[in-house]
């Protein structure tokens, strides 16, 4: 059964009466918006960056999540890995030309969050209080 | 240790040298990326729907999820839940002020994906065909 509303028809990934479950867009949302995804995308954002460079930016993320999503966001085309000849051995990562066009996209998304955060969580403290 | 590079210093939510894994704004991240975070905002953009109408629109999204997603962003600010004195009872759900400014920022992310998710995961298919 699906919601039959001209309001829903032209959001954007909205098909035959719902969010499909299996599509292609879905399968990029929860790349994109994986626990990691995003924090790793805007930080290359800034440019051509080494592992341990993300490592210590992004607080928190172990060896293994950064692996995984900086693979997945490279299968996906977003990010270009390049080993450098040199030693000791160097990786760097960068944003392609994809991967540059989403994160013009989620700039503005994190810049209103990181504007809005405190008045947003401490709200939420208040209400609970 | 943290990374001392000026190109990171403008990104949103950077801080201290890094992206603090204690802080309001990834919190706040967390709650709008969470699995479900975004089609929820993104299907209140239409506009004002009831559980069920939520539910089926978001295909795949279980009972459980839905009611846990519409908690924390009506927590967050982003929700209003306004219970009808209908009977049978009747509960809607839509975006307040602050989840509208929201939502205008995942919209554009949304449509982005959605353009181009076909050939990011056929891409990704033929690469590792």
């Amino acid at each position: 059964m699906t919601v039959s509303d001209p309001r829903l028809d032209d959001l954007p990934g909205y098909s035959g009466g719902r969010f499909p479950a299996a599509c292609n867009s879905r399968t990029v949302l929860d790349h994109v918006t994986s626990k990691w995804g995003v924090l790793v995308l805007l930080t290359l954002s800034a440019g051509s960056l080494r592992w341990g460079e993300l490592r210590r930016t992004i607080e928190g993320i172990s060896e293994k999540m950064l692996a995984q999503t900086l693979r997945t966001l490279e299968a996906d085309g977003f990010v270009l890995r390049e080993a450098q000849a040199v030693i000791p051995p160097r990786v760097d990562y960068s944003l392609t030309e994809r991967g540059r066009e989403l994160a013009d996209r989620l700039i503005p998304l994190m810049g209103w969050i990181a504007d809005n955060a405190d008045e947003i969580v401490d709200g939420g403290m208040r209400q609970r209080a």
